[in-house]
């Protein structure tokens, strides 16, 4: 199978990140494509990137609809931007990386702390974990106060940072599984993990996973009313290209 | 003061409705916008429609903070889209039409019925319901079963669907309140209020008001962290021109 | 139009700061008249209290609302004592002040503290902020310490206490916003927001501009079931005089 | 021990009712006394009603500490009027009839349903169970459609309108218990347990051995912080004689 | 009435602690009689431990029922294990001591902390106290760090563990009752109910109190369907003798 | 990878089917081993009966981990009986069938609906939905009023009740994906999915699939608290012999 893995920010040294670290996730017999769109900020620190970083995402996974050839798609954010109107135009699932994350640890242990970028994300991640359901087993968010890009600069001390925050999650938090909260922290997950003895997720590559148990059953999207492909109708100006054509049927629905 | 009022989508009549109606609502001394996006989406329908109205909203909104005179804004489609994002580059209240209207019949009546357009859009009702803390109070969504742009059409019998859900959401869900779940049906509430005997709102007319009593005390979007103007930084492609610039800082932050 | 506000205590001096600070807080076009009961507990700071000063706030309403002259009320005290049953009588809005300091801060940032005066009120406040919905953005209650009418008392460094509580909210809790938790702080709201430079707000003059903006669209209080008229019945003893009569019909219900 | 049942309203055959069912109620050993207010409302059926009937109910539990003879109280009205303000002058524990019921059913069945009165009490039950945290049990709440005072006329058919809504709430609820919402219904509960072979309940006989129960091992309600006795202070008017006097030590707490 | 109080464990001294508080608490006129398995845990401190306490308490109650001699049963861990199992083979109430004490601490204070013994039990109080609703009352849980068989150790130092914790509990959680999460803490609740002067309860004396007060009235387990007799089916193995047989009518049903 | 899928009840036919499922679902490279404890219920349609399928399976899982060799286990029971014990004795993740379906089914669409075999599982299911945090995603729960061990049986006519009942929840539940709430529908899944258009999901493959994704990230079951493995103690009687012992330490912990 063939899973499309979206940095939904235009870095492309992150982009190469997220792609090695899905590669490695990945099953024998899933190849993971992992792209970037063409335009949009290049990292995602707020609700305004967030929005500015949807079109371009839209864009790529609408055209990999067309080629008909993924399996499903990972949105590798951890604020999940533009989840849903992703799966709109989507046949196989969508699954956003904070999503994944909290899933995966709500079924390993009990309560979890996310150790986030910036103290402004934070409440982002209460909202997120309130609409999915697991506001009961967040057991609080923490700012390692680092921005996005020095995840990448591996002088900035950012892991030193996280790794704090992780031992803090643990000891004052009662936190059974930490969620590391950007898709920049993929490489620290497993190296914490070890020194902690406790599960250290990054969300890239479980939402790989995820993707890969779901739509290996066979499972996609379910088309039926809330998901179901957007209306046909015009979009002006800049956007006109970006209009909802007639509404595909494949033999799946 | 003036009051900036978008409407998201890109149907001109569907902005001179809600403009109408929003200047009609406004307070001597209140002068009433209303604007377009160059962009996008004619009526919005989905989550998908809904990300490309809300690039198109932001650069309203931070063209109009760069002049500086407006001392709220209104978001006027009932799904609330971009609100967060556009808090962050407001210095003003920002307030959606859901919201606003939510918030004024958990005020006026033990419980409120949605009236909206399309099926589909159901469920993101009892999202934003949740999101809100109002979800104890949303008694049911209804569908009139109308899509959005044949509101702007009298001969569509829309204006009859919609009354004949407002009086089954009186009569099966004990609503005590109904909100009116597009901007389209700005011109029917006040005849609805009057046929039903119940307050039944659109959100238009409350969130300019809203706007007004915020921004009437000299209140504004907190910019201390969730909401602070989003961090510099640069944009690629089509949307570089989008980037954040340089946080302002205004006497009043 | 004409709003009566209650101090529902029976302090002139309280009644009186808080009838200029409704007053400035009207719009042009706007009268407020605030009164006070002619019985009841010179504060309100139990529910004991809060049970003796509705009887008395009831009267008033009712009479007001024989005048048929009040597009609506406001009931100032933060533990909003009364407010369902003062909607029964009402045609107009009812807003608490502590309702209307919630649904504002809830709209202009991401979770906000109150600062009250005792500790004995603080469980009070996230009651009511669990009623209205509001329980997820409750960061925190903070007493200062200060009883309701030392609030009165330039020199009882009232004011210093309810400071150092803002800060500490900011600080330690991460309100975004701070709501004062007593009709006696009115004064200090706008002294703290351009000190603290987030939006810091008392209730009563948000209470103002909710039912300014709720009945200057003409909506009132749903009669339909809930807040429908009281059945005419007697009363015995000294409240004979307060017994229900028969509902009055207007053309507006 | 000696237990004060207070019923909130003036109508005296609705007080021997009550008194009756709770002398059955009582074991070997405990007294009953059952009193109503010297004043107030003939029946509650609004908050309007709740509110006048507090004051009387007070002054009763009041006068009973000072005696200083009751082990603790019951407060016979299905809305459990002035529950909080009565534990601030209360020793011994105070139990409301709503709230006992329903403490009872969540610990005997899967899921209640209360029927109730009239329709406009409906949702006061559902702000009653959110507020104990038995909303989730709460499966519905069904209007009988019957005054409260025409529960004493044995020819109304009121008997068969209550006991039509609970074979109701078995089959269309799914409910597994069913409380009758109104202390006039306490003689139907015995009989429609035997003939629909789940517990109904009556609020009057369950709080009767709550406070029974909670009495006999010594506690009473906590005076720490929340249900202190309110401070001591001037009331004016005519309720200046019901001002808290000095806080009373007893060596108990 | 004579009801059966099960100690789940199956050490002797922890049964008789356990039957002499049970003892004490009961009316004249209510016998207990307290047992323990035949098999399992020495002590119940997880999950595991949990699951092998339940069999041998089931087969109690059952026995227990075919001689038909008990008004209803209390399960005497605060876990609450098997308690859903027990009220499907029993026509009395069942009551958990965990479920008792919340019960009770939410009748006598806004906001009760449990004292629990060790830092793994406390997300199952977490747990217990959402699943019965008083999740909004539950301040915190604290550990007192003391194995539950310590607790018959006079020496060991855990009651001074306890007090400690209770009252940090008062101070630092404002809990305004304390419960004692384990049955072995039986004996210190009265004398930290005396020592700080808030309610501090254990939850067997409360559960034996709450059956008294539900039999007492002649109210049982709803047998109607969540908690009707286990449908008649063989076991295999070592458990054959534990398989339901033809369920059982009784005239009460 | 090898994952060990329980079945906790005893009946081998039932069993095999589960086998035949997993073994399908397994990826290559993964072995599936299906067992059932040596005594307990043939079928699992009462917490009863949960209680008596719980020692066996812990057994089991108890021995899978001296032998070392598997990665992750299944509880192949809607009920998810015994997962929190079962977790706090494995090291790999323990994944319960109806925990999983939730899982995917709130990645998939808005909303799904259960549709279990007899009515009296049904607010079992509500209730482990609220304890996963998917209760706001849970639109109904359906009983086919199907017997477990008749989904065995072909001419049962159990297959169609169960169809009739998706097509229900599509139609009036307004659900989107449905989940079939018995292990022994697991065939029916794939067949109900092509029929109905939207994801109709059996739990068995899913928890296998989900076990695949966590073990192949190297995550396993959170050991540090409310896992860790139970204090070593004695069992007594017929127990004596599942007393847990001495903690066993591996490198990866």
């Amino acid at each position: 199978m063939k899973i499309l893995v979206i940095n939904p920010n235009t870095t492309q040294s992150m982009t190469d990140t997220i792609g090695h670290a899905a590669a490695r996730a990945a099953s024998p017999g899933t190849t993971t494509v992992t792209v970037q769109p063409d335009k949009g900020p290049v990292s995602i620190e707020s609700q305004y990137d967030s929005a500015f970083c949807v079109p371009g995402m839209l864009e790529i996974i609408r055209a990999a609809e067309e080629e008909g050839g993924y399996a499903g798609y990972v949105v590798a954010c951890f604020r999940d931007p533009g989840l849903e109107a992703a799966r709109e135009i989507a046949t196989g699932p969508v699954i956003g990386i904070c999503e994944a994350a909290m899933h995966a640890a709500s079924m390993l242990g009990k309560g979890f702390t996310v150790v986030s970028t910036l103290k402004r994300s934070a409440k982002v991640q209460y909202d997120l974990a309130r609409k999915y359901g697991f506001i009961d087993q967040l057991m609080s968010v923490r700012a390692a106060g680092v921005p996005v890009l020095e995840l990448e600069d591996a002088h900035s001390g950012a892991a030193d940072k996280v790794k704090a925050e992780t031992l803090k999650a643990i000891e004052e938090d009662g936190a059974e599984c930490v969620l590391l909260g950007c898709a920049g922290m993929v490489d620290l997950a497993q190296r914490l993990t070890q020194e902690t003895g406790i599960p250290v997720m990054d969300g890239v590559t479980v939402a790989v996973k995820m993707v890969e148990a779901l739509a290996g059953l066979g499972l996609g999207t379910s088309k039926i009313v809330s998901y179901a492909q957007p209306r046909e109708k015009p979009y002006t100006g800049a956007f006109a290209g970006n209009a909802p054509g007639p509404v595909r049927k494949r033999a799946a629905e």
